[in-house]
């Protein structure tokens, strides 16, 4: 229970603030503990990141994975899952917002790579694997690789998300919703 | 001349180490110059920040004007654009570090966007120019929004580029080259 409360603080703080300006004594601060007790769970800096991002990851996987259990459509599923990942304003944006963090540390620090691949990895196997459940339940088009188009919708994903976390006039939730839904439609419908 | 090198070694440094790694010393004592010159182009710390992205914009540009301008063809010119773009070791890489380091920062500091988001809004106007191009010359389908395509490709850009730079196992840059020309090739010219 503490130790969820605190990866919560921590998460909360590295996506409004940026991983660098946020300290032991911020999150200690906001669940009412003592910096020493934050240590323990943080034994060193980038440990607030990682486990931050972990803690992110494993909340959105649970609430993704409770609404699409209950939807048969592959089509329906994959539009539910882009539609729950869309940075909107709250807890979806703050978890975007760790991921970005993430990214900007793990480009320097290959120390942290591998535990982001296993994250990562495991989305990209999501939707690799509604797209292959549409093509044998006759919803998606059949000439088409699964692998290569989780590769590009994913990747679309974050781009699209980028621009969203960082105020592109082009692309808001909105813009980015009709961006994502238009390329699953040419790739995987039409 | 000053100037360019201080922004090398910015853009360098950032790149190497992550931007809040950076201290005015270290890109001082790689030009060879005292604090107080390097300070004198940097008033702010997140100067260092904008204005190495801001030369590394610029210097990719001119590498890539000065490439595309002798390249008739539209489908020709983009396919030389990805490449281009690949973020392959070396110089490249490190533009494509500068630009994950400002995304970090530009999330959770807004002041920072608008300088972002022009440098942005060039590389999406560029893109869409190409795929206009194409259309009018008969290389690329008429029946595509130019728009939409060159939003899908950037973010698709981006978001491939990052799993380049935090070395996901499924995404080099051989690979990210296959995807994005895939791309090009359904949604503009099957």
């Amino acid at each position: 229970m503490r130790k969820a409360a605190i990866l919560d603080a921590a998460a909360q703080l590295i996506a409004e603030r940026g991983y660098h300006a946020v300290r032991i004594a911020d999150i200690a601060k906001i669940v009412g503990s003592s910096t020493g007790a934050v240590h323990y769970y943080f034994p060193g800096k980038s440990d607030v990141l990682r486990l931050a991002l972990n803690h992110a990851i494993t909340r959105a996987f649970a609430r993704q994975s409770a609404e699409l259990k209950n939807i048969r459509s592959a089509r329906e599923r994959l539009l539910k899952l882009i539609d729950m990942q869309l940075p909107r304003i709250g807890q979806v944006r703050d978890e975007w917002s760790v991921w970005v963090q993430f990214w900007a540390e793990a480009a320097v620090r290959p120390e942290l790579r591998a535990e982001h691949n296993e994250f990562y990895a495991r989305w990209r196997e999501t939707v690799e694997r509604i797209i292959e459940r549409g093509q044998r339940d006759g919803e998606f088009r059949t000439d088409i690789d699964p692998t290569l188009v989780a590769m590009q919708l994913t990747a679309m994903t974050d781009g699209a998300a980028i621009q969203v976390l960082t105020g592109s006039p082009g692309l808001n939730v909105t813009a980015m919703r009709e961006v994502l839904i238009a390329f699953v439609q040419s790739a995987l419908i039409a």
